[in-house]
């Protein structure tokens, strides 16, 4: 910092000091302004890039400690392996295909639990039977004498060919997929191998014997040291989506009718809020690979063996539907042309009130999920926001219009309210905003239902516990 | 069939024969039920199953050469590799272990040339890169006389949690994830194995060039048969995605005003159109994939190597966007009060011409998309769609509205309209269906107007050629 400031010092005298001789400026300063833009860019471009990506690096780590969790696991992991190998009598045990041990831990160790049972299953599973096919395979050439050759290509292509196929198949894909790229692996090097390799049988028991020492080392590890359940995730990921379709909701209708009471935060909260929908839209892949993987893990916390996680897909579904309904939300926000505060008025409340019952519903929704338990108030809750779509259908058959034709617009006679409010003559393109705004909140009632319905559905599949401290005082049943 | 039709006239005899002792018919009917049962389950289970689960695979194919393609080339490479291990010079030249070459290709070799590529890469500089730090720590291992151990476990501990780490990191995972996991498998191989194995550099050298042969084979096969380029296929998504849009676009205003000359297809038909656009919902986690693996893949057809194609998961986006309204278009189909005919008939026309308007930009930017030229018609397309947007609010304009409290709902006078026909009184209720999606037509032409200017720029960006023979006759300036 100080060296810049001299520098500018030096510049400026040099420039008031020769500030006649003009060519020589220039070159004096050109010289050093290359030189303070190197180092510039060099501060610039490397420092402050370097340090951004640090940052954000650390951020990773700091926002999900899962992750260097797993970071750590995975080291310790593999140094087992290592201390392991350089045990001699184990060596001398398993043989010199030690390899395969530190291969199997550093291709079978994921972050969750789900998704390292899934991949030892498949691996120890497609190495037995690849291995077996090999192996007579392999026999079925020696025997055909000429043909050796001939045989062993063959099988590798048909094989190959076979395997390689089924990995598009969708239904085997989402289980098998790895195993289908071991069984390809194994049943190469087992048939071409065993080509030169005559002690064929010595070879496939040493080398299941490290993969069952490396996959264990894996599960013992994934399981009893801080385990990340894919299933605790994929639950966790559904309920939070909830409180953000319910955050955005109350935020978008709060805005719209700028409900100062209810919006006193920042400016820029507010707008974070009405975007966390977002992350909905575009949640459907990372719930159906969760769901896949959760299905291998073991009972954990409150979750059994047969824990029905297909249906989180299911919930994860229809909330999007309504992530779609909040995503158009946005088009009455953006209007032109903002609508009468008459207008808004009117329907002010209503909206509001739908739009609190349902947003009610969602948190009601993240909390039952997040507890495992049934609601007692579910069905109050779907009566009130139902009553509230019949209040806003009824203030919408209040609203009166007519079609003209438009050389016609000027016999229509306005009259005064009786209540005393002057009525403002106004046409459908001023109204259309709201129109929109409670058309959709409608349907995104619709919508909730729903998935109060398939939530409804995946805790009977579990048997979530009945919900007894809980209770709103006996009107549950209205 | 026959056995069947003969077990039926058997248990029928029997049943006629001894019809008066009522114990026997049962006990001899039963087990005949049982075995037919059986019969019955084994053909429906196994054999129905069987042969659904056989034609769905078979379509997988049929619908999808490409994917037959793929087979068939792996099973070729594994062949090659195979028959490589056979001849004795080569296998002498690089050692025996070939092991490595098979190994490469079966975890190599992806459908796209652009997967395999950035697969290949990542294997071989990743292996490079850590088989010289593992020599390195290797080397300082053995000169800390008895730390070995403990340098040579920290060290893995190390740089594996590192690795495991940069995985997280969404730019570097996007790149080199594949490459950070060979990273850790090749430095642990290396600087543990080489407490073993003497001869480190041989075994390096040797691995290396078996890789490099796996890695010649799996490029030549990839690029010189059959080649299915990720960004071709990515370019073909994104215009599939456009017809499937202005398809759904089409199909539901048509659909919505029953405008039987546009649909007087069959009615399976209409609803399979209707619902084509729900691909685009879910497309975003597809798009991002191919585009990471289109920028490995050199340059081919009409797509050079720097070809733009982070600007189609922009595209993608801006169409996501368009999805999101159409997705909603579906709420007006669904409200259970239709609206009356003369409102439809007033807003029918303008809607019609603004769904044709918007879904034309839609064809043309597919067209445009799949000839890779720029439009000289857009302007004028998108100047249409800009008037019908007008035309609409017009049309919205000529609806007067008029809010009443409830009690006085009696004072309003509905006059006949001067042309003759009767205006019949209606409520905003009615006419919200109409009003939804005259709002959700207009913001769709907004989003679509999005997309053109996505379009535009990777039009720009990729440099696609002037259109010249596509020309409308000199009103593209107006």
């Amino acid at each position: 910092m100080a060296s810049k400031e001299e520098a500018g010092k030096l510049e400026w005298r040099i420039s008031v000091d020769n500030g006649t001789t003009e060519r020589l400026v220039p070159t004096s300063g050109r010289s050093k302004r290359i030189f303070l833009w190197l180092k510039g860019f060099v501060k610039k471009v490397i420092v402050e890039r370097m340090t951004k990506f640090m940052r954000n690096t650390w951020r990773i780590g700091a926002d999900d400690p899962a992750k260097v969790v797993h970071c750590l696991k995975v080291g310790l992991a593999l140094s087992l392996v290592s201390i392991f190998y350089y045990m001699r009598p184990l060596y001398d045990g398993v043989g010199g295909n030690a390899m395969w041990a530190i291969m199997t831990v550093v291709v079978v160790f994921e972050s969750t639990v789900g998704a390292t049972f899934s991949k030892c299953v498949n691996r120890v599973v497609a190495t037995i039977v690849a291995g077996t096919l090999g192996i007579a395979v392999h026999w079925v050439a020696t025997q055909s004498g000429k043909a050796e050759i001939f045989v062993t290509a063959c099988s590798v292509f048909l094989f190959a060919f076979t395997a390689t196929y089924s990995r598009f198949v969708p239904s085997f894909k989402s289980r098998f997929d790895y195993g289908a790229m071991i069984f390809i692996l194994t049943f190469s090097l087992v048939s071409v191998g065993g080509y030169r390799v005559d002690k064929l049988f010595d070879m496939a028991q040493q080398r299941a014997s490290t993969i069952v020492i490396g996959t264990c080392i894996c599960i013992v590890i994934t399981v009893f040291l801080c385990p990340i359940w894919a299933g605790s995730q994929l639950h966790r990921l559904v309920q939070h989506n909830f409180l953000k379709l319910a955050d955005s909701l109350d935020g978008c209708v709060a805005e719209y009718f700028k409900m100062k009471d209810m919006s006193t935060n920042e400016d820029e909260e507010t707008k974070m809020k009405l975007q966390r929908f977002k992350c909905v839209l575009n949640s459907k892949g990372t719930e159906e690979a969760m769901a896949n993987l959760a299905r291998w893990e073991p009972a954990h916390g409150s979750f059994n063996f047969r824990h029905p996680w297909q249906q989180y897909v299911k919930i994860g579904a229809a909330m999007r539907r309504c992530a779609y309904c909040l995503e158009n939300l946005s088009i009455c926000m953006n209007y032109e042309t903002e609508a009468p505060d008459q207008v808004k008025n009117h329907f002010g409340e209503a909206c509001m009130k739908l739009s609190s019952a349902s947003s009610k519903i969602l948190r009601e929704l993240a909390d039952l999920i997040k507890n495992t338990r049934k609601s007692s108030k579910m069905d109050y809750l779907v009566f009130d926001m139902n009553s509230a779509v019949q209040e806003l259908q009824e203030a919408l058959k209040t609203v009166s219009i007519k079609t003209n034709k438009p050389e016609e617009e000027e016999d229509v006679k306005y009259e005064e309210d009786k209540v005393g409010d002057r009525t403002i003559p106004m046409n459908l393109h001023e109204v259309l905003p709201v129109a929109t705004l409670v058309s959709l909140l409608i349907e995104n009632a619709a919508r909730i239902q729903t998935t109060v319905e398939a939530v409804d559905e995946l805790a009977n599949l579990a048997e979530f516990k009945q919900d007894s401290k809980k209770k709103i005082g006996g009107n549950n049943a209205t």
